[in-house]
Order: C-alpha cells, then structure tokens, then sequence
C-alpha cells in the first residue's frame, strides 16, 4: 500500500473534512436489530395484501392520506402521555428540536388533519398505511420496525360513524381471507359511569382504568381502595371487566352508553358486516383519550400475541391545537395479520415471468435484445440472457427464476424469421414466427 | 383546577414515571420542516405514478425488495464516504450503536443481497421504492424526506447489462408520460485514463475527479498542477468533460471503454430503446464507487435541477463484508418526476366515489345502511351519510365528495322496494328497485 494511504479513523458524528479515504470493514453490516429485510417473495406477497386493505378502505369511501416518518416527538407524547418515551426512537435534529420515528399513525392523521384539513366537510374519512417504529424487545410478532394499516372518520360522533368504522375493519379481516377472527366492542364510558359511582375521581380514573385494561384486579383494588371504593363495588367492577357475550349482556348496565352500543349493533347487522360482534364490557384500551365505543378484533391462530385490529372513539384534535372534533378510527397490525394468514395456511397470487429470450450463439445476441423489447412493449413480462451464457446454463436461470416460457434465438430458425418457444412446465418446444410470438405466449 | 391537577414538565428523554397529566401547547404542531403531508388528491396521485414504475420494471424482470428505514450509519459512509456524516439523521440507539435514516437505497440493497442473496442465481435483478432522508436546506423539488425509486442488477458485468438497465430507466420515463427528457451516458474510466495518463495518481483520482464531475475546472487544477500534469493535458482533458454528442464522439478516444459504450448503444438501439441517448464523456457522478458505464436522465422543464435519474456500474458488497460483486443500477427522484409531470401537464386517472347513500328520514337510516353494505358486496364503491343529516346538507356533501351518484331512500319508495338513483353530472333521478342498483351503477 502507498504511504499516502490513509487509514480510516473510526468515525464520529462531527463536521470532517473532505478526506478520501477507504474503509474495509471486518464483519458483514446486518440490518438492525427488530428490522427486517423482506426480500422478493415476501414482497409480492405483502403488496398484494396492502392492496386488498387498500382496496377495501377506497371501496367504502375512505382515501389514502400519507404523513412523514419522523414527527416533532411531542405529538406522540401528547396522544400517548410520557411514558411512550421509552419506547420512542428519538433523536434531536440539527436545529434542537426533539424528534421521533412514529410509533403510530393516528397522532400524525389528526396533526394533518389540524393543519390541512379542518375545513373541508366533515366527516372525512382517511387511510393510511406504513412503517411504524417502537423501541422495545423484538419477539414472535413484535418488531422495531413494523407495519399499520389504519383509517380513521373525523368529524361526525354517532352510531353510525361507530357502526362504519367497525364494519371496515370485519370487511378488511374477510377480504385478506383470515378463517377465524373475533371482535369484541365495548363503551369505555359503561366502565368510567360505575367506577364513579363507587366514588373514584376523574384524576384517579385513568391509572385504574389502565390496570382493569390489563386485567390487573389485585393492581387495580389499593388504587380503588385509597379512592373510597367498598370491596362489594370492586368486585361487582372485577366482574364487570369479564362479562362478555351477546348484545343481551347490556342488559346488566342499563343506560345511555348501552343503549348507544344497541344502536351501533343494529347498523352492523343492517350492514351485514358478517357475524355480529361480541359484547366485552372489559375492553378498555389503554389510552386515555378514548371517548366512547372501543373494539378489538383477534386472531386466535396467533396464541398470547393475537390481537390484530384495536380502535374506537377519541377526540385528539384539541391536543394538537385544533378545535376539539370526534373522531373514530383503528389500525390493523399488518405484520401479525400477515402471520395469522401463513398460519392459516392462506396463499395469494404470485406473478411469474412469461418469457427468457436465450440466443443460441453470440451471433444473434442483439437480435435476443430486439425479441425482448418487442415482448415487453407488447404488455409480456420478459427477460433476456445477460451473460452470453451456453444454451443449458441459461436455461437452468430461466428455470430457477420460474419463468413460463424460453425463447431460443437461433441463426437457424431466424432464416425463416422464426424462433423457438418452449414451455418450462411441459417441455414441449415448438417453432413461431418471432410476430406471432407475443400471440403464441399469451394464449397459451 | 383540582389541587391535584399536576401540570406538565417540560418532557425530557428521561426515564419517568407513570405519571397521568395533560398538556396544553399553545400553537399547532406541524409537520418537521423539510417533511410533507400528503393528502388524498396527492397520494392517489402518487400511488398512480408508483404503480407505472413498479409494473415497468416487473414487466423487465425485476422484483421488489424492502429494506428498513435505518441503518447503522457506518453503512452509508462506507458507500459515500464520511462528507456524508453531515447530511444524514442519524441517532444513537439505546444500544449506544450509530443509526441513520437511510439518505440512499442502494447501499441497503446491497446489504440486503450480501446479508440475503449472495448465493442466488446471477443475475439478480431487484427493485425498490421508498422514502429516504437527507438533512439539507429544504428547496424547490428537494425535500428532508423523498422518495426514490431504484433497480439493480447484481452479478453480471457485461454492456448487455448496462444497456438493460439503461433500457428500463428508459422504458420507466417514457412509461411515466414524461414528454421531453434527455439521457446521457458516459464512462468513467475514459476519463481516469486520461487524468492516469496525464500524471495523476490512483489516490489523488477522486479529489480531482469530484472536481470535473461539478465542472469546477478553477479548482481542479490547482490539484491537477500539483499532480505534475501539464496546462495543455488539462485544457484537453477539460475539453474532454464538455465533449456531448452522438455515438461518433467515441472517436476521440479511442480505447476499450470507448468500444464498451459502442455495445451498449449497439444493444439499446436493437431493444428500441426510445431515441438513443447521448454520449457525454463529462458523466463522471460524484462517487468513487462507479467502475464504468455512468448516465444520468435529466427532464429539461425542471430548469436548474433538473436530474430526475441517475445510476452506473460499480462494485459495493466488498465494503459490506461479501465477495465483490459487479453491480449496475439506477436511482429515479421520485420526488422530481412527478414535478417535471405536473409543469408538462400531465394528469392521470382519478377514482370517483361510485354512490352515495342518504335516508330521507331517521325511520329509514337502518334500511339505507343495508343497502351501503349491499352495494359494497357487489363491488361498487360506496358510502353513506353518517349524521342524520337533512337531505340538502347531505346531498352538499354527495357532491363536496364528488360521487357519480346519490341514492336517496324514502319510506315511499321502499313500499316497492324502491330506491331513487340520482345522476350527480346531469341531475336526472329515476326510481330503480333495491336489487337493481348495482347494475343500474354499474351500466351507466
């Protein structure tokens, strides 16, 4: 090596300069831990699958809006209170303000919302799709960085907006072809009512409301205790948080908030949005800015990690410095949907190339070239020989990218303006006019 | 306010915690500076435009990868060198390890390939789209957050696979709509063999070279000078930068790579690759890692900046921890595209809500809410007014929307089970029975 070679130093975040220089490193770079590289076959398969939620949001009305990936990190904290920061990929940017990757896409449709939209007519009705980022251990499921598919109605607060939302969410599950899903909706508000009625605050609610979400009885009776409330009322709350079943559970907690989940019951089965959802009085989310109606759909294939879809009503708006408007919205975690799909053994479409143009000798390479353009701008997906390679190593990479036919381009055949067609799955080879070729291949 | 009421601290990126408060901002949170929202015109805008480039480069025999959207940092000064350092958003992850959002996708792709592929059949011909992040001045057309669409073709390195990449970004820009554009090709080792001729040495190359690529000849040759090369070497060899035009002007230099760029404009003409591009012998592109054939595709309406694709062979999975592997690929601005679309006055195709449902009156919301499901199922894009509205805000709102139809159902009506079917373009109303209406759609 020359003298004036410069050795990399380790590199640190600071201004250089210009400084050209070679670096070699050990080890291979991997993608970071919790991330994933999905490669083609993945790929094909998961577009397919974002174009079905895709399709079934536009099919009822909603339209895509798309919000960048990093945010001021204050809007997260807002929707989601401080301790979402622990799970946040933050950083500082250049000027000092603290940011983050989103961990979610509904603080950052409401932000667009206040900034772009608050006056058009209302509701509106948006989707969204894309990565969303969380610090936290990966496991079966959980990634750092991973997917959402969410909609949300803003603007209009009635059964029916509850009743849309929720029977978008049952379509999109039957659309992607998931077998066994269920959906469970509640009223936060059924559960705040008796929690106030045996006497804890409004500033005590939330921390209790989070440890029922959980099913954390024995968290959740000190704080209920300190509060005033009688063991009876504890119990019969307890029980409240379990009770689950048909529409005729309401039966047990009289009042506004039931008959509002009634109502939303009788537009999802006027809908027809497949088999009626259960009534779970313990659905509680954790969240404190949900307002009403909550739901959860499941996948049960998936085991401890199976919930796949979570919503509700919210008003967040007021937060982010617009006026306060209802809304109601969900997200779909598109990775455990996906998993639930493979476990179920689901498969979808998966393209494969129509023709390999081969030439025979070095010869007739350009006219290999002239046959593939023809193909493509015929509408065919083709390809061609790169390499100059003999006829059986080329046909062995037509074979292993999976594509339906050969062309074999030979000084022989190409006398009579012709080529040679063969089918990869039968063997069969025939002879074709290279202008018929584009016929012979689409036909077939 | 309750005593208790504890207000919010300035959050820090601190462990706290669990701590219930609200905050109140004052002003409206909006999006980081640099960064857009996107809203429902701009996305299905998008979405359209996105779709053309994946189909064209299916259609060639490329398949879509996915990588994340960061990477360790050192990823990308290994490709570009440590000037990059200053442009990146890059953080320190809780591991105390170097991240950044990705600034580039070809670097991860051929992690990806080095991490995934390696042993795959060659060529691999691979595609991606997606945002990446650059910390710079925001201006026309540049943003902190852009999208890029690229293609690879990994293992072969022949002017067949020059050309066929050259054909596809060819094929994309045309594909796209895009009326007037200009491509030029190059190859980088014309250049470095005159610069090597003329005295400048291997590890003074890419200093100099920078230099010439931004047509910065004041500050080349002070470097040049100091490298020993002669007033009457550089003035050829700046000449030489300048020099554009047909195929003929490979006759001033002749060599190997000269007769390289001859196969490749041999193999585009015989694809019919649109007019042929230009041979440019000033493409040099900024980065040390091109190996040989360099073209870059500019749309002349973007005025200054106008370079909307840029790519070229090169080698990059050595500095990755893999073998080294022959590369050629290409890097379309999305971002810019759709710009030079917009001022050529490109429109595409925009959906239209097919039906919209009203409820003439609350005893009917029930049966107008069945018949939305129904005209889903079958397929037809529909939506339904979702706050009781009286009919002329609701039918406001059909057309705000743009819905093709309205479909108002009355009690009289359904006595027949009927519905009215209200034309929105031309105002004409029939009556049609409920089983009728998706035809009575779908036909018009």
């Amino acid at each position: 090596m020359s003298g004036s070679f410069t050795r990399a130093p380790r590199w640190a975040f600071e201004k250089q300069q210009s400084n050209i220089f070679s670096i070699h490193r050990s080890g291979m770079i991997q993608s970071p831990r919790g991330t994933r590289d999905f490669l083609p076959n993945d790929m094909e398969r998961r577009r397919f699958y974002e174009g079905v939620l895709r399709q079934t949001a536009q099919r009822s009305g909603f339209r895509e809006i798309q919000t960048p990936i990093f945010e001021e990190a204050e809007l997260f904290i807002l929707r989601s209170g401080p301790n979402i920061i622990n799970e946040l990929y933050a950083f500082k940017d250049k000027g000092d303000r603290d940011m983050a990757l989103r961990p979610e896409m509904t603080a950052p449709a409401i932000r667009s919302f206040v900034n772009n939209m608050s006056n058009d007519p209302k509701p509106i009705k948006i989707f969204y799709f894309g990565q969303c980022f969380r610090y936290e251990r990966p496991q079966s499921g959980r990634y750092r960085e991973f997917f959402q598919f969410g909609a949300e109605i803003i603007g209009t607060a009635t059964p029916q907006t509850d009743a849309e939302i929720i029977a978008t969410a049952l379509e999109m599950v039957k659309a992607l072809g998931l077998k066994e899903y269920r959906a469970r909706i509640g009223h936060i508000g059924i559960l705040r009512k008796e929690l106030s009625r045996a006497g804890v605050a409004a500033d005590k609610m939330p921390e209790v409301l989070q440890k029922l979400d959980k099913k954390l009885y024995e968290e959740a009776w000190p704080l209920m205790e300190a509060a005033g409330v009688s063991r009876k009322d504890a119990d019969s709350i307890f029980e409240l948080t379990g009770t689950v079943g048909c529409i005729d559970v309401l039966d047990k907690v009289p009042g506004d908030e039931s008959e509002y989940l009634r109502q939303i019951m009788a537009y999802l089965s006027a809908m027809g949005a497949g088999d009626a959802p259960e009534i779970d009085l313990g659905v509680v989310r954790g969240l404190d800015y949900y307002t009403g109606m909550v739901f959860e759909i499941e996948a049960p294939v998936l085991g401890a990690e199976k919930q796949i879809c979570g919503g509700g009503s919210y008003t967040l708006s007021e937060l982010f410095g617009g006026e306060k408007v209802f809304s109601t919205g969900f997200a779909v975690g598109f990775d455990r949907v996906l998993l639930a799909l493979e476990k179920e053994g689901a498969s979808c479409p998966m393209s494969r190339m129509d023709a390999y143009v081969i030439a025979a000798s070095g010869d007739v390479s350009l006219k290999a070239f002239e046959i593939v353009g023809m193909l493509r701008r015929s509408g065919i997906s083709a390809d061609v020989d790169l390499a100059d390679r003999k006829m059986a190593k080329a046909m062995k990479y037509a074979s292993s990218v999976g594509s339906r036919f050969v062309v074999i381009v030979g000084s022989e055949d190409l006398k009579n303006d012709s080529v040679t067609l063969r089918d990869m799955s039968s063997g069969e080879q025939k002879i074709v006019k290279v202008s018929g070729l584009p016929a012979a291949i689409r036909d077939h």
